[in-house]
């Protein structure tokens, strides 16, 4: 049985897991489990800790790591996925595309120490051949099986890159056409072979996934690339057919969310995420980026966590990191740690203003606030994200704050209010 | 004649400068300094170039500058005055509170080189005195005229610090109270002297700022310090006040803007800007962050661009920026160009979106978008907010973009769709 079949039944372990990790009542947990508006990651295969991801639940954080076809350095790509879970991710995804693969994945999963890991599985089958449009239909779904025989909890498959969709894509305006890679894979095959094989024996793909209790990630093959792009009529084809594909996935005991766009202003975040959870009937919604310009790269980490906290706000519930290197270079472990930590704020400015987790988010930043109205540093260092940076930089200016010295706004309102 | 009464007249030269370069019609520009809705920072004694800041202008950002009682190196501020303008800094202020601050404001609007320059004259009332309620009344008058004089182009003013605003703190739940240094200056004052004499005399410091042509910046004195005390009855109400005053100031023939939080989370911002934005009568609106959490010290320069952004997409016209140092020490240099950066990914961000600059600036990331789907480095690297920061990261990885490397999803969809 699937934890969605299990919720449908009684309480699971793993609700009871998720419910206490999120301050959640168990009750609560199970109906949205059973209803697949929350998604358990961790297949039956895996030894990570259960991690809820979908309504009500804290906004969580997923770091990309892996290796290129011209970058393999397998000993930096696992100091990515400790320098990761160390600032905070809660999953990793293994996106692999050079090297010795199966055992770089198995790799992962050891170093990632309990954080669910997801993955590509068209990756694999695409980079056994120098067209993807050689890929056979079997190599495509042996890929999904092997990575859950090897204890993936979560992949994604881009089965909304379909006919319809490349026919809208063809009658859009864009400028920069498909920029997921797995999308391009898929539209690639399909020029020559026909109708995608995820989506034609989607049926199949969720017989591998109830045997092996595998999260389904919806891929977003149609995400817009730029600013222009966004919200286009291609895009929202595949939001219904994700749609689809979620009823089917629910009906048939898998787990399943939806990923979403990529670059989109500011103005359309709001529309673009509110439209996806209608047409897809709330199912958890993770997000790349979406990047609120084009013209900024080398801070790309902070084009997508202005539009990840803004998509947050109106119900993204998993945020896949963007590093400094987005746009130009595989990231190294510097960008990771960067990455990581400016995610985390953007989930956090969410949950401060998200159902079901805003009271324990605020009461963090009301542990900051007592802590600065009382200057104490000590215990400050201890609630921020990330304490060892905010350290440093005290530290430099020799542990007095120099901004205002003894002009500092909360001495001085002391002394005025006569407080001590 | 000030330039909002000549703009009631007739185009001024300051007028055309603002709407070329903002690209807007001249007679529109005229019309918004006329009623007020656009200052142009330019003193009479001042040689900057005309700076326009309201509605349907390009959103502005500035960079705070300036030694501390602890830390007095002239040569460190000045290189962070040509960093912030190299940056892309609109204005600079001038915040200084240790050393000869006669000496180096000159310094500042020197190395500004055109730039216009702020600052706050109870800064240096108030740092003759060991306490601020030692201040007289013509201290604080005497250095707005002295900053006039100098070619400061505007001056934040805490008027809306006053004793209805001050028994609203009293009776508020706040964690922080006071967090604005000149507001804590003027409450440790009027703790013992009575009504603010800014706001009491608030005619007379109209007739000063009409002598030299200064736009007063009404400032944020009730400013949240903390998540738990944003948008309370304190800050209403000094909103209402700085309203009052701003109209005072348009029937004065004085520009003003004014100054808004602080630390808001992301669900209140529309609603803060929104109101400022119609209690003020559509003021030009200066924003110190918004802050989106308490808890990011050492990433306060991310959470106040989160909070940028979402208030710029919502009518903010000019952002303060926060560095990587804000609540721990003074900027270095590094910070403020991080800083700068960091800011104007905001302030484009929300020009994506906002009525007046749309166009414009969403030419720019179209230009972007082109030079993605031809994979034209050169032309990206000329495009980027900051090209050495992109071409450094491009660079390190050998010249090729690792990150996907011939799996480029551009290059697939080429082939696949038979284009060169």
């Amino acid at each position: 049985m699937t934890l969605l079949e299990d919720a449908r039944r009684h309480a699971a372990a793993e609700i009871e897991t998720v419910a206490m990790d999120e301050g959640l009542d168990q009750g609560t947990v199970r109906s949205l489990v059973a209803s697949g508006h929350i998604a358990i990651l961790r297949s039956s295969r895996s030894r990570a800790h259960p991690l809820g991801v979908g309504r009500f639940t804290r906004t969580k954080i997923n770091a990309n790591v892996g290796t290129s076809v011209d970058l393999v350095d397998i000993r930096s790509e696992m100091e990515k996925v400790r320098t990761a879970v160390r600032y905070g991710a809660d999953t990793v995804m293994d996106l692999s595309t050079g090297g010795d693969l199966d055992r770089i994945r198995k790799m992962v999963i050891q170093a990632a120490e309990g954080v669910p890991v997801g993955s590509v599985p068209v990756y694999q089958a695409a980079s056994r051949y120098s067209d993807p449009a050689d890929m056979s239909s079997d190599d495509m779904f042996n890929c999904v099986r092997k990575h859950a025989c090897d204890g993936i909890d979560f992949v994604t498959i881009h089965a909304g890159v379909n006919l319809n969709s490349v026919e809208r894509l063809r009658n859009s305006d864009r400028i920069l056409g498909v920029v997921s890679r797995g999308g391009a894979f898929l539209v690639s095959w399909m020029q020559r072979n026909g109708e995608n094989p995820f989506y034609a024996e989607y049926d199949y793909l969720l017989e591998l996934a109830h045997e092996y209790d595998l999260t389904l990630s919806l891929g977003d093959g149609m995400r817009p690339g730029c600013i222009q792009d966004a919200s286009d009529r291609a895009k929202f084809m595949e939001f219904i057919t994700l749609g689809e594909l979620v009823r089917r996935a629910r009906a048939a005991g898998v787990q399943s969310m939806v990923e979403g766009p990529g670059h989109v202003p500011l103005d359309e975040i709001a529309l673009s995420v509110s439209a996806m959870k209608h047409i897809c009937d709330d199912a958890p919604l993770y997000l790349l980026g979406p990047l609120v310009t084009d013209i900024a790269p080398g801070f790309d980490h902070i084009t997508a966590a202005i539009g990840g906290a803004v998509a947050g706000m109106h119900g993204a519930d998993f945020l896949c990191m963007t590093t400094p290197a987005e746009h130009l270079a595989l990231p190294t472990v510097d960008d990771i740690r960067e990455g990581a930590a400016v995610t985390k704020i953007a989930a956090h400015a969410a949950d401060l203003v998200r159902p079901g987790q805003r009271e324990r988010a605020r009461a963090l930043d009301r542990e900051m606030a007592l802590a600065r109205g009382a200057l104490d540093w000590h215990r400050q260092f201890q609630l921020c994200l990330d304490g060892e940076r905010a350290r440093a930089i005290h530290r430099e200016s020799g542990e007095t704050c120099t901004m205002c010295g003894e002009l500092c706004s909360i001495k001085i309102m002391r002394r005025a209010m006569g407080k001590r």
